[in-house]
C-alpha cells in the first residue's frame, strides 16, 4: 500500500506523465457527499500551467469520474477519477535517456526501477500526478467543509519577498480560495512573479515557502505516538515533489526561544478553551487543541533548469553535460498551493472519520464535552 | 494500529508516566540479530536524566525482554521489552488535576480522552514511553548495522551556540555515539552547556536544533508517492515530544536558492554514482540516491517550567495560575537525540526488509545492478 | 483502505456494474515483469459470461492499461486497468428500486450507503467488479510464475457431481488452466452442466464447491498470529460473492478425524522434508510447510433467481414478492475459478515479497537454508 | 504488523510458550470502559487447563495490566496485558530438538526462522499465547457489551455426538458464558466428555466443530470487498491454533441447495427488516444485514499425540520415529471456545469504531436510519 495513503479515508494514485493517463481512487468517504463538476474544475484551474511563466504544457485537465459517485453525489464505494495525457512531447526526452537531470528522481527511480521504469517527463514522479491528487482533493474538501473545516495555503515567501502572515482566518482562507495568485498581500504577489520571470529569464528556477491554515479542526485529533496530527500531515506533505522541509506553528523559530516565550498562554473566552497566541499551530502533544492548525512547507527551486549542468549518464557510467531542452516551470509555488490543500484535506478528513465515524461528514459529529 | 509504526518492521508503544512500566514490542524484525544488553544499556544510559540539569527524576531504567529473544537472538516472533516505573511522584499532580500545562497536551488529551487519562506525568504522552523506544531501538540499530548502515545525531543548535556541520561522517557518527554531550565541537558543547544551566537558574527552559546523518543506505529505497523517505521519516519523527519542524538536506535555506545553486551536480567516482554537493539530503523524489541521508529536527523548549503561566482550569472552565513544581527538564536536546536515532532506526529498517526481504539484517542485502 | 487487500503486493478495486467502468489498481509489484495483453484475455475470457447458461449480459471485457505498464513490463509502479462497461440495461433495475433481493447484499449496502448507492445491478456489489480483479489476477500469476509458483482451481462438487480430487497436481494445474469447463474429469463437467441447465430450466440456481491446489510455495510463508496463510487466503476469498465457507487440507472432515488419523506423518525424500499426506494443506501453525497448499471453497447458488420470492420494500417498509426478470446466472462455479486464482495469486505474491523482498519476481528468491 | 490485527481497534501479541510471559496490546479502545479484573479472570479460567483431560501444565494465568487503565477503566491509550510463564518443563523438549511433530508448526517455523525460534513447547506457535488474547478479549467483550452485542460459542459437534443448534439466542448465550463445558445441551456434552476421555486413554485425541452466534450487531458494517464481515472474521479465526475451516450461515450445506431453498426470505416485523430463516448467517454482500451472525470453525485433533509416529529430523536430515512424552491435551475443542469469543470481540470492536467512531463503545452509536 505504497501509493496508498490514509486508514479510514484513504487515496490511492497511479499514472505516469506520459502514460494514457493519470488517477486517483478515494476510499472509505461516506455517501451523500455533493459532487460538484464545477468544484473539481476549480481546484484542477488553480494547479494547472497556465501563467507566463509555466510550464508552456498546456493540458485540458479534462477528467473523468469512473466510480463512487451516482446522482451527483458520493456512493460510499471507491471514487475513481481518470485524466487522460494529452500534450505529450515524448520525444524531448527520449534523448535524453540516462542522463540523469540531477535533484530529479531520475537516479534514484533508476535505481529502484531498475531500469523499467517509464522514464519520459519524469514518469510515476512527475508533477503531472498531482492534477490527479487535485481533482480528488476538490472532492475531499468538499467533504470537510461539511463538517465545518475550512483551509486554505498562501506563498509565504518567493524571491525575496515576504507576504503577510494570516490574520483574520475565515477571511484570509475564502481569499486565498479565489485568488489567480495565493497571497494575502496583491502587490507582495505582484514582486514574487517578477522575481519567478527574473528567474526564468536567466533560464533558472526559484523556490519558495507556502503556508497554510485550517480552522474549524475539533480539539482532540490525533494520537500521542506515530500517528500525531503532525506526523500524518507531514507524511502526506512530503509526497509532493520539491517539499523539503516541513514546520509546524513557529517551527525552527521555536528552537531559539525559552519556554516562557514559547508556550502558548491559555485563557477561557465565551465558554471555551483558547490559546493567546497560537506558536505550536494547533497541536499539543501531536494531538489537535482547537486552535487552527499552522504549518509551513518549503519548497526547493524546481530542478529542471535551462542552464548547462554537471551530470552523469547513468546508464554508460560516464561524467556527462546536460541543458534541458524541454518545457518546465520556473517556479512551482502557485501550483503547489492547491496540492496542499488536497492532501492536507486527505489526512483531515481520515481523522475525522476515525474519530467520529464515516458519516462524519453527512451527518456532522456528536456535539463535543466542552462544547 | 494508532501507537504502530512501519509494514514490514513495525513497533508498537505503550504505557503511562506513572503507570506500572512502559513497553513496546518490534515485530518482523529477522530472527538471528544479536540483541546485547549492554547495546541496550548504553542507548539508555544516553537518554537517561543524568546531568545536573536535568529532571531529578531518577529511573533505573531496568529492563526486560519478555519475547523474542532466545540463546541471546533474536526469534524472529514479536520482541518484547518493559521498563518498570519506579521514581513516580504522583502526589506532585495530583494537586494540579484540571491545571493544563500550557503548550502541553493535557488539554488536547483531555478532549481526546474525555477525562479518563492518567494525567499524573504526562500520562502516555510523557517522555517516559521514549525509554521503551529507545530500549527497542538499540535493537534496530544493531539490526541495522548488520546491513552496513550506521547514523548519529548531534546538536547543531542550542542557546544561540552552533555546533560545526558533519564533515567526515564515519567518524563523527562513531564519536557521536559515544559522546556524554553529542555534539561535534566539545567547546560549544560546553557552551551550550552553560546556556542550558542558565535557562534552568532562570526557571525556564530552552530548545534547539539536532542534525542526524545517516551512512551506507542502499540507493532506491523509498516511494515516489506517501511513503517516501521523507514522508516516513517525519511521520516517525514528529511522535517525539518537542519535534517542531523536520527538513531534510538544506531544507528551508533551499527555499531561498535557485535552481542552479540548489540542485546537487552528479559525478561518476570510483565507478559510483555521486552527488556534488548533498543538499537534497540523499533523497530525491522520495527516494534514496545512495548519498548519506541528512535531516534536522527543531525542538520546541519544554513546555514546563518554574515561572507563572496563565492558563485554564478544563474541568471547571475558569482562568488559572500555574506555577509547575514538579521535576522537569530545562531542555531536552541532548536526552532527544538517542530517540530520534532509535526512530530513525525503525524508519530504515523498515525499508530495507520492504526492498530486501525479512532476512536481510543477516543474510545481507543482495549486491546492487550498480555496483 | 478497505477496497484494498495486501502489504508489500496490495490491489484496490472501483466501480460499479452500472458506472462508467469497473477498474483496480496493482501497486507494490516489481518492475520488469512482462504484461502479456493476450494472457490477461485468456483470464478474462474464463471469466465472462460465454455458456449458453451464464447470464445473457455480453461484456466485451475491453480492458485498457492506464499505468504501470511501459514498453511490455512493468514499471514497479501502480498499475491500474480499467474495462468499460457496455451492455448495461439500466431500466430493467429501476423498477425493482427498495425492492431487496433476497441473500443479495441489496439491504445490507442500503444500510451501509443510506440509499445513495448505485442500486442498478447490484453497483459495486455487483460480479462485474471480478472482471477487474481477474485481469488484475492474470499480472500477478504471471509474476507468480517468475518464482515457479503454479496454480489452478477445478470445481469439485456441483449438482450432487462430484470431480475427482486433485492427483498429478502439475498436470491437473496446466489442465485447468486451459480447459473450458474447470473439471478434472470431462465426463463429470458434462453432468454438471447437465444440472446447471436444470437449475435454470426450473427458474432456479445451483452452487457447488471449488478446491485450488498450489505448487511450487516456499516452506516459511505467513505468520503464527493473524498473517497466517490460512488467514490471509481466507480474507481475500471471502471477498468473492458468493462464497460462505473456505477450508484447508481436510476442513471439516479432520474435526471427525482422531490426531492418529489427522496428522501428516514426515519423511525424507530426495534430500527434502515431505509429508506423507497432505491432510493439513500444505500449511502448520499458520506457516507454510513446503507441500502444496490445498483449499476448497463452499460458493452458494447464485441469489438471483426467476422464482416468485417473499421480500420486503426497505424504502417503504412493507412486505413485497418479488421475481426478478433481469439476467442472471444460474451457476457461477464456472465464472468463479479464474476469480479464485486472482486473489489467490494476490496473497501469494503479497507473501513472497514481503519475505523475499519485491524484487523476487524478477530475481527469484534467495537459495532457501535447506535446499 | 505480522501479529497485529485490527484498523482503528487493533490488538498485537507476543510471547514464547516457555520464554518469560506472553502479553498483548490493545489499541484504539474508547476511553472510559470499565476494566474488571473479575471478567478477566473468568474468561481465562474458561481456558485454563483445568479438567481432567486437559494437558496438566497448570498455569495459575496470573495476569498484570500494564498499561492503559487508570481508576478501573481504559485511558484509551494502549493497554497492556501480561502474563508471567511458570509451570515450564523445558527439559521435555529439549530432548526432542529437530524432530519436527507431525502437524505441529515445527518444521515450517524452523523454515521460517532458520533454527533460531525458541522451540520449547512450539515457542510463539503455542496455545499459551493464547492465554494473552483471551485476557484481552475479556475487555473487548466488554466494550462489545457496552453497544448492546452478545455472542457465545458452543461445541457443535466432537467425538461423532452433536449439541442441538443454537435456538433462543439471547438466552443460549449466556448460558454458554457460565458454562463449564460449553453445550447447548448437558447430556451431549457429557457424551462428548466421554469421547474425549476414550481418546485420552488411547493415547490419542480429537476434534471438532464449534459455532458461534453474535447478536445485536448493526446492519452496515463490513466492505463488500476484501474487508467483508466474512474476511474480517475469517482472518482472525485462522489464527488460532487447530482451525482450518471457518464457514457463514450454513457454509457447506448451502453449496447443495439451489437458489430458491438457500434464500433467506424477508419480511418486516415490528417495523425492522427480517429475514424469515438465517442460511445466510446475518451477512450478505459482505455486509451484516442485521440479524444475528452464525459462523463455525472445524478445529482439527490435537497434534500432539502419545503415539508413535514417523518424522523427520530436519536438524540432521533424517527419517525418525517420535513419541511425544510431554504434557498436552487430548482435545481443544472446550478450551477454545473463549479464545474464539475474544478474536470475535476484537473484528467487531474494530468494524464498529470504524463505522460509528471510538467513542461508540461509550456512547452508544448513533441512533440508526431504518430504526
Amino acid at each position: 500500500m505504497k501509493n496508498t495513503f490514509g486508514h479510514s479515508v484513504s487515496l490511492t494514485l497511479f499514472g505516469e506523465s506520459h502514460g494514457p493517463a493519470v488517477g486517483g481512487v478515494i476510499d472509505g468517504l461516506a455517501p451523500g457527499i455533493p459532487v460538484d463538476g464545477e468544484a473539481i474544475r476549480r481546484l484542477l484551474d488553480r494547479r494547472r500551467p497556465s501563467a507566463p511563466w509555466d510550464t508552456p504544457r498546456r493540458e485540458a485537465d479534462d477528467f473523468r469520474i469512473l466510480s463512487g459517485v451516482f446522482q451527483g453525489k458520493t456512493t460510499g464505494t471507491p471514487l475513481c477519477i481518470v485524466l487522460a495525457n494529452q500534450d505529450q512531447h515524448s520525444g524531448d526526452y527520449e534523448k535524453n535517456r540516462g542522463l540523469a537531470r540531477p535533484s530529479h528522481g531520475d537516479y534514484a527511480g533508476f535505481c529502484k526501477y531498475h531500469g523499467y521504469e517509464d522514464y519520459r517527463g519524469g514518469g510515476h514522479f512527475s508533477g503531472r500526478v498531482t492534477a490527479a491528487l487535485t481533482a480528488l482533493g476538490a472532492v475531499l474538501l468538499t467533504a470537510l467543509a461539511g463538517t465545518g473545516v475550512a483551509l486554505g495555503t498562501h506563498i509565504l515567501r518567493c524571491g525575496g519577498v515576504e507576504d503577510r502572515d494570516f490574520d483574520c482566518l475565515e477571511q484570509d482562507i475564502a481569499c486565498l480560495n479565489r485568488a489567480a495568485f495565493p497571497v494575502l498581500t496583491e502587490s507582495r504577489g505582484e514582486a514574487m512573479i517578477a522575481a519567478i520571470l527574473a528567474a526564468k529569464e536567466a533560464g533558472d528556477s526559484i523556490g519558495g515557502v507556502v503556508q497554510t491554515a485550517v480552522t474549524g479542526l475539533p480539539a482532540g485529533l490525533g494520537e500521542p505516538w506515530f500517528d500525531s496530527v503532525e506526523g500524518l500531515l507531514s507524511h502526506a506533505l512530503f509526497s509532493i515533489g520539491g517539499v523539503k522541509a516541513v514546520s509546524f506553528g513557529d517551527g525552527f523559530q521555536l528552537a531559539e526561544l525559552r519556554g516562557s516565550q514559547a508556550n502558548d498562554a491559555m485563557r477561557m473566552e465565551k465558554g471555551r478553551v483558547i490559546t493567546v497566541t497560537n506558536r505550536n499551530g494547533g497541536i499539543n502533544g501531536g494531538v489537535s487543541n482547537g486552535m487552527p492548525i499552522l504549518f509551513q512547507c518549503a519548497v526547493k527551486p524546481t530542478p529542471s533548469i535551462g542552464r548547462e549542468q554537471q551530470t552523469v549518464n547513468f546508464l554508460t557510467g560516464e561524467n556527462a553535460v546536460l541543458r534541458i531542452a524541454g518545457r518546465h516551470d520556473p517556479a512551482i509555488v502557485r501550483r503547489i498551493c492547491p496540492v496542499i490543500d488536497a492532501v492536507t484535506a486527505l489526512v483531515l478528513c481520515d481523522l475525522l472519520a476515525q474519530r467520529y465515524g464515516t458519516d462524519v461528514f453527512t451527518k456532522g459529529r456528536p456535539v463535543c464535552d466542552m462544547d
